[in-house]
């Protein structure tokens, strides 16, 4: 354990509550704490305490009691922080938490950076690089799919995968150096066919982490899909009805307000994204063509696009309709399209079977009876490559992680290379030692400030 | 301790943080816990654990981990509620928060109501009913003054003088009502002097607790001081310099925004809240005259008005200033006023000596220096009678208290003019047991289940 100032933050969300509760790391945790704790039972000392042990009492400021508290004892190895770790559960005012914390600074305590508790447990062995970002992910995980993946990869299932890969490769990696050593008797202690079959073994396990993210992106931070048609054809109603499938608003977009329909909605555990469009009907109105250009825009930001119009209105707007989508089509070729004709509670199966012939890929919907939101669900969800998730496979979301599973997968592809050409061990070993390094990178047994500082930088305090 | 069904609820503020707190009460809370729980140590059960530890493992739906938790065991008697009960320290993210909670639910908890918890500590007997009064104060205390009344009420200071008081005056009630079944005989068992001198007691700890009252209602709500002044005259500045002097804005008024200052902020432990207002010169402006009429409502509602002017401009404009402060006088004769002339550092030492003479109750002051904040904040804080604060005496904030003592006292003169009176004793035994009664109502000896759904209701649920 690494001998550290102590630091302390509020761990729970700001703002009033019924509790809040303070976090104590470091060295001195439990001295501070004690100096300024009066135990229920007056001579109780919380240094003489078993760890992961609870003890009612108060919290004085000189002769002032600040408040009722109870105060949890974490003994080092044994606590998140790996450290000597003190939480005092207090009523949750705000004024009572500022008092708690401001008496814990004047006692000897720093405020705690952001993610330090986290970045502490990291360099003190409790959490590798890769688990710790999992944390990040796991409080701001808002469906279950992120939900998972954050868990997952927490547990160490991601990590583990990549350490093991690189011990394989790094003891290949010794007895190529080694060999260097011998060059002049020209041994091969690494067996050339086996080291092959590591390294196809990497390349599969790296392809596919790789091939994740695209999948494993869009369920960290929600499918947008854009929502085009007019206004009044349904869209409002259409997201109620997504919304009662499964009963729960993953959040509202900041900035958005409900008029304007930009709702994040979770479907089978995916969160999606969708985002209200005008029309974009021809026009030569100077208004109207900025809404349009505006309609572009937001489907270039789109994955997913829907396209949705009134059934009642088929009739009088077919033209209309017809080229509106050729439009997309063309702007679009590689776009996921849904046509959706919403209302057809409204009209008989004649105008139905007129529908479906002019525009065959079309999907009948009431969102008012629910007709049809299933069966837009399904394919929503069919869009994205949700079986990797449901086979509980690992799922690449950290840019970073991308980011250094990308220039490894170079690196072992120049070490293949070599194989295959009978390059000499010493470049080969330049390759090896790059994508070692950099599956290291992911663990966090390669690591600098800067790159730690960026990690931890994006947590809240107190964690 | 009564045997009820499980109840659970978030107990921290909602909003995503490093933690969250969820927490479970009543008979069967450690056993729906240990049903979801896996403990690192896989054998280990939760209900085989001492009261008052922490155990670190996996919140399990099925075999799908919803999260690493940390689970802290409380033992019956030895809990907040007098239950048992179980708190679950997880990832403080709203999407694990609320599966863990559907989760209980699914298991036999039932989602807890308002102060559900604390209500419970009162049906248990671990707190009287002002003490778990104080509870919801303590939590929506925002300022020195109010956070140590509360404390003092959670600690019993207010309610145990009542119950002692109510004690001894029951004590008389029984001799008194004893009488009566001997009423033929004419005995005294109630010696009418010791009598006299409890009540004459009692009468004095009610004056006091009910003369507190305005002091208490001013130190939890804050005190309002309505600003009266034209723009420019160095509003902003002076609450600025007025915050400088804290260095801690309270909070900013619901519903206002910055440009409109009105502002609470802490002096001295108290919270004041400055009203903005406009000037009232007089005008044949209709405009004007309703924004003359806006003042007005707001010096009706403000305890303290100041009314503040730009000394550079009182060479010009003295006839108007001194019409307006005599208008203010006229129409509150009692509210304090305290009469600022600000920009001070602007002007020369004859200007100022010709303000003094003409206006002599005047306070001279620079918001821009920081010249006269100081004598102002005093004044401010000696407006109030803080002298009960500082003596630590019991203080009543809560308006319930309030009336149940003025109904209290009332039945109080009833006895004392019945003892002067020389009543028979049945009839100064009902008014005796009316007092009991009002005391009663104080402490939760007398209650019932509107009056308690009432307290209750207006706590945070988790409390």
């Amino acid at each position: 354990m690494i001998h550290q100032d102590t630091i302390v933050a509020l761990a729970t969300p700001s703002g009033a509550g019924a509790i809040a509760v303070i976090r104590l790391s470091g060295s001195d945790a439990i001295k501070i704490a004690d100096s300024c704790f009066q135990s229920v039972t007056a001579t109780k000392s919380l240094s003489n305490q078993k760890t992961h042990t609870i003890h009612l009492g108060h919290i004085i400021d000189d002769s002032k009691t600040i408040d009722e508290v109870l105060v949890s004892v974490f003994k080092n190895p044994n606590s998140y922080t790996g450290e000597d770790v003190v939480e005092i559960s207090c009523h949750g005012s705000n004024y009572i938490q500022q008092e708690i914390i401001q008496l814990f600074l004047r006692n000897g305590c720093r405020m705690a950076t952001a993610g330090e508790f986290t970045l502490r447990a990291f360099l003190n062995g409790k959490l590798d690089l890769s688990q710790a970002e999992a944390v990040a992910d796991l409080i701001s995980s808002d469906n279950e799919a992120s939900h998972q993946i954050a868990m997952q990869q927490m547990r160490g299932g991601f990590s583990s995968e990549i350490a093991k890969l690189r011990e394989e490769l790094l003891n290949f990696a010794s007895l190529i150096e080694l060999e260097l050593d011998f060059a002049e008797e020209d041994v091969e202690f690494a067996d050339r066919t086996q080291f092959k079959a590591l390294i196809e073994r990497i390349t599969f396990v790296l392809k596919r982490l790789i091939d994740s993210f695209a999948v494993g992106n869009v369920i960290k931070n929600g499918i947008p899909v854009a929502i085009v048609g007019e206004p009044n054809v349904g869209k409002s109603t259409l997201l109620n009805a997504l919304l009662n499938e499964e009963r729960a608003i993953v959040s509202e977009i900041a900035g958005t307000t409900r008029d304007t329909i930009e709702d994040e909605i979770s479907i089978g555990g995916i969160g999606f994204r969708f985002i209200d469009t005008a029309g974009i009907r021809d026009t030569k109105d100077v208004v109207e063509s900025i809404g349009i250009k505006k309609t572009f825009e937001k489907i270039d930001q789109a994955q997913v696009v829907i396209y949705l119009f009134d059934s009642t209105q088929f009739e009088a707007l077919e033209s209309q309709f017809i080229v509106e989508l050729e439009k997309i089509k063309n702007k679009y070729p590689q776009k996921p399209l849904i046509v959706i004709a919403n209302k057809i509670d409204q009209i008989d199966d004649t105008q139905i079977a007129v529908m479906q012939k002019d525009i065959p890929e079309i999907q009948l919907l009431s969102a008012k009876t629910g007709f049809g939101v299933e069966q837009l669900t399904n394919k929503l969800l069919n869009l994205i490559n949700t079986g990797a998730l449901r086979n509980n496979e690992t799922i690449i979301t950290n840019s970073r992680h991308y980011d250094s599973l990308l220039k490894a997968f170079e690196e072992i592809q120049k070490v293949k290379y070599g194989l295959d050409t009978d390059l000499s061990g010493d470049l080969m070993a330049i390759d090896i030692r790059q994508a070692l390094y950099h599956f290291g990178e992911i663990t966090g047994e390669i690591t600098n400030d800067d790159l730690l500082g960026n990690i931890f930088a994006n947590f809240c305090i107190g964690k």
